[in-house]
């Protein structure tokens, strides 16, 4: 978690940490700026010290919301620098004096943040070259915001619950909006002058719920039938809904304007189910059971996946483990770590399988299967936290039935 | 434009494009899928060919709809390489299957896209180390994708035209909204039943009315009083509007889920303006018609930003040019290319100085007066098209008015 900061520093053997990245929202600078929405500009963060901001003059208001000190460039020759050299000599050169401004005088300095992968190559490479006493490292794999996003503090937490629960009554008043229609005779769902209701006008009254509770959609899939069987597709706006048709829903939004997300799914079967769409939901019903009873902190995050894989291919559904080509069956991890980004550690794969269960992940348990040739796809995804006594606790509280009647 | 890439390419002296990065929507992933909203996975373009997109099965569906060739990465053996190498290695054993899978057998490939800058310095020097036959390179300043953006080809200019109508339905709805109000004694702007109408009130209005229109936010401005006078300021939710106080409000909507921007500003006075806010604003009007008089295609784009810095200058206001460390006055540049980005090429500014009116240009023009210590500030801001014709037309139709009265 954040406090961690200067113990993974030290395990990197950095002197420094120096966050650059494109213009926009980005999660780290989020993270390390305590949720000041500056939109660019530099964070150092020192060894053992308070991280400092530069921004352009433009953004110091913003970022004075972080409580930490802040440097507006042009108090430190920006322009200058612009004058007298070429751009790219200028900007790592202000990097120096943005690293000096905040006490580090030479050693090595990760460089994190988000940006134009053609840009910061060379920026890198031109760093290490001019700017004596330093050296620049990246890293790959579970890197130093990798580990801290791993375990979420208690300030985090509570954010995480609150949007938890604003999206627990997204979903309900989701449920309650179809239900209030009812079906035609070509089973297809429409309101009360006939007219046929649509993934389109589904997703707009989603948006509009999510808005006026303060969080914003980062792409939920709301997709029927056939667009069900492919775990990503989003689902086709002009379609109508259909009795009977499988529906799988994730909505995965986030504080408005980026910040912390809250990550869930169900699937719905308008009506009714067929059987062969109810036999695969009680499949995946019974893999969410018996994962959770795998859960041991301490435990690697592996085993949990295994569990469903055994009980998945002894039930005859393909996997990624049995086949790892397959398009249908089993085919994604079991879940990941959900904070300010959607997938963060730990992993529950087999295939990534250095994760361990800590007090203070936050992840999503999500078994699904998916036949497209056979027109569905069956996912349920519930948001987890592990409390300081070392449970593992649903923070989604929205009913997990497959069949949404309708009453209107 | 991006019928220009492979001439783009070919004054790189690229045999190839690779475009990663990492999770989400991108702008250069939007551009070069055909706006197949894809959150992953590599795009490879080989020079003189179309581009093939590289997925995961559950982004195959989506990808499809580049109309481009789609490979999947199983199909590729992604899991094989994970399973034989470290990942780092892996993933760039990877890129290498992408590149010839797309007839790229060897030379020269620019890397673009977006991601973890940590995680693309290690990848980018690993690749130019362990695969023979292909140089990996990237490049700083005006970029490929830069230099395409700068002019918008007949399909992005009908997209963007369209959200400028969009946009400016929206404007006119908020006028609308906030001029049904009332103001009680002590000058603030109450509904019928007495309650002050809020900044988070107003912005929650407009996000409802873009998302009605297809559109999403990302990060309006409607900031009054001393935080218009910082450019950047985004206003406080809980504060009220209050009568004769300027209220910049610039709002800058994209395609819901990204894609292309509209940009435009207007400062509002509710009820009245003051002398000194109505000064301010008639200099503001005044350079804005100012620099329309310079403008000429072939014209470097930055005698307009002289022309509007010798006129606020010559009126007694500072500028960004007469004392680079100014936070009053006229402290930020004329304008911007808009798109995928809202800050694209071209720059209208005094220092970046390359730039060249070219048909195809999407620009704004927002000159803007800054006076926080006065508690004011003001811009106006049009986004412009550069027609066949060379002409210089706005988008941006709704009025210029700055005193917005309440009729409620």
């Amino acid at each position: 978690m954040k406090s961690d900061i200067d113990a993974l520093m030290r395990a990197r053997n950095l002197d420094a940490i120096l966050i650059a990245g494109g213009e926009g929202y980005s999660e780290v600078r989020d993270y390390m700026s305590n949720g000041a929405h500056i939109t660019g500009g530099y964070i150092v963060k020192k060894l053992d010290a308070e991280p400092v901001l530069f921004v352009s003059g433009m953004e110091t208001e913003e970022a004075k919301k972080s409580g930490y000190q802040v440097v507006g460039w042009n108090e430190l020759g920006l322009m200058d620098l612009y004058a007298d050299h070429d751009p790219d000599t200028a900007t790592v050169l202000f990097w120096e004096k943005c690293l000096k401004a905040a006490g580090v005088d030479s050693g090595t300095v990760g460089l994190y943040g988000r940006g134009d992968i053609n840009t910061y190559v060379q920026l890198f490479a031109l760093a290490n070259q001019k700017l004596d006493g330093y050296q620049f490292v990246g890293e790959t794999g579970r890197t130093l915001f990798a580990e801290a996003f791993l375990t979420k503090d208690e300030v985090e937490i509570e954010r995480i619950k609150s949007v938890a629960d604003r999206t627990n009554e997204v979903v309900e008043a989701a449920w309650n909006y179809i239900a209030s229609h009812k079906a035609n005779d070509d089973e297809t769902v429409v309101n009360e002058d006939g007219e046929p209701l649509t993934i389109g006008m589904v997703k707009r009254f989603i948006r509009v719920q999510l808005m006026e509770r303060g969080l914003e959609d980062t792409g939920m899939i709301f997709a029927q039938g056939r667009d069900a069987g492919f775990p990503h597709s989003r689902g086709e706006d002009a379609e109508a809904l259909k009795l009977g048709q499988s529906i799988v829903f994730d909505l995965f939004p986030r504080e408005l304007g980026g910040g912390y997300h809250h990550d869930m799914t169900r699937t719905w079967s308008i009506g009714y189910a067929t059987p062969e769409v109810q036999e695969a939901y009680d499949d995946v019903m019974t893999a969410f059971d018996k994962s959770l009873e795998d859960f041991g902190v301490g435990k690697a995050t592996h085993s949990m996946q295994e569990v469903v894989l055994d009980y998945f291919e002894g039930n005859g559904h393909s996997t990624g483990r049995s086949d790892s080509t397959a398009n249908e069956g089993y085919v994604h991890s079991l879940g990941h770590g959900v904070g300010l980004l959607i997938h963060e550690r730990p992993s529950i794969s087999h295939i990534r399988r250095e994760d361990v269960w800590q007090v203070g992940n936050v992840v999503t348990i999500e078994p699904g299967l998916y036949y497209p040739e056979k027109g569905f796809g069956v996912r349920v995804e519930d948001l987890f936290i592990i409390t300081e006594n070392g449970e593992l606790i649903s923070l989604t509280s929205f009913k997990k039935d497959l069949v949404l009647p309708l009453n209107g």
